[in-house]
């Protein structure tokens, strides 16, 4: 299982995605789930991906092949926005299907898998989409900043207290540990290494990109001061008036 | 949609449910999810459902109508124990199910329903179980304490933090407020009124059943503090310091 975060700030973007997948009981793997195209100065991409595996990296890899080669048509470096990129990464991601859907549906198993794409493009403004597996997309918006894929349930009660579009970046990477947090205690196959990546509006370059993994201390302070913090407010709270 | 919650405590048990009923878009009904089966000094039951409304109906009604009738192969009150209880329910939930589970899934509607389903009958221990639609059950023990039905997930990280089959009855029933928040707060389709009954282990009748409404003061108070504490714990949490 794959939990994947996109929020959408007015101070920029925040990604983040755990690294498990589960391919049946006794074989966990590990995989990245976020991939980072840059173009210092002219353009940013974070793509994120929950779903089926195969689909999800012969995306990738279609989209990484024929970047800056102008002679291809799916060529993500030329698009003059981020829709345009959206729109290139759908039909990719139909091409897909349109070869292995139905040799992996005859094998029952589904072949579907979602995406996070987000950046920003010379010109343009700092946009964030969830992409379908249908290949088409929404986008988020300042009423619905927070797009997630994957195991999102978990996760999600924290993000609908705290999260606003005007929140501070770094208030937004606090929330995203606190979500992932929740999101790995109650469901064992969403776990670390994780990855979190920042992007300031209109700088044209990744801010921040870190791979959490269990040595990590920060993480592991949020998490054990996140728990007794709740647990202390958990007893500060009245018992029913009808229970005393 | 639903939620239904039930936590298995040494000092006895709690239930919990909503009364939302979604059937499409522009049509949220409300209808009780949690029946109670009575009689003071020898047995008591609590049965919650998720699911299709009419097959959980039906399965209430056909207990409920032959309800202490000596005659009937179905009469809960002729069990000797839960166990016997709760096979008794999947036998008449199939049975439902062979009535009418194919006209249902003609009409491209879901026939499956699950429940919650504890109490104590005398001379035997306080038990709970999670019956599925298949008719077939499992039971919470002292290391899984909470079962869960219908829209299950928004509300298991904070009982993943607190719930201990110790906990004592009072906090379980705290606990249950907040996770029916995180529930209500990330999904419009579980609503207010809440069902929340408790039971006190060997004293074979009910302790306490409140239907909880909008006009609830504790619920609008714990609610409130919850949050609020939430935010401020939040607040006092450090940013990464790869950020600052």
């Amino acid at each position: 299982m794959t939990y994947c975060l996109g929020i959408y700030l007015k101070e920029g973007l925040v990604f983040a995605s755990d690294s498990r997948t589960n391919a049946g009981v006794d074989h966990i793997a590990t995989f990245r789930k976020m991939t980072i195209f840059e173009k210092v100065g002219q353009r940013v991409y974070f793509l994120l991906s929950a779903g089926n595996l195969g689909t999800s990296q012969a995306v990738v890899n279609h989209l990484t092949r024929n970047l800056g080669d102008k002679t291809s048509s799916i060529n993500l470096y030329a698009t003059k926005n981020m829709f345009e990129a959206a729109e290139m990464i759908g039909d990719v991601l139909r091409d897909v299907h349109a070869k292995h859907g139905d040799h992996v549906r005859a094998a029952h198993a589904d072949p579907g898998a979602d995406f996070l794409f987000g950046g920003q493009v010379k010109g343009g403004k700092h946009r964030l989409f969830h992409i379908y597996s249908a290949g088409n997309f929404i986008e988020a918006s300042p009423e619905t900043p927070c797009l997630q894929i994957g195991e999102t349930k978990y996760g999600k009660p924290i993000l609908d207290r705290v999260i606003t579009h005007n929140l501070a970046l770094e208030n937004a990477v606090k929330v995203t540990f606190l979500s992932f947090d929740a999101t790995m205690r109650s469901n064992l196959s969403v776990g670390l290494p994780m990855d979190i990546a920042t992007y300031r509006e209109g700088k044209l370059k990744v801010d921040r990109h870190v791979v959490v993994t269990e040595a990590d201390q920060y993480h592991a302070e949020i998490r054990r001061n996140y728990n007794s913090g709740l647990i202390e407010l958990f007893r500060s709270l009245p018992t029913p008036p009808w229970l005393s």
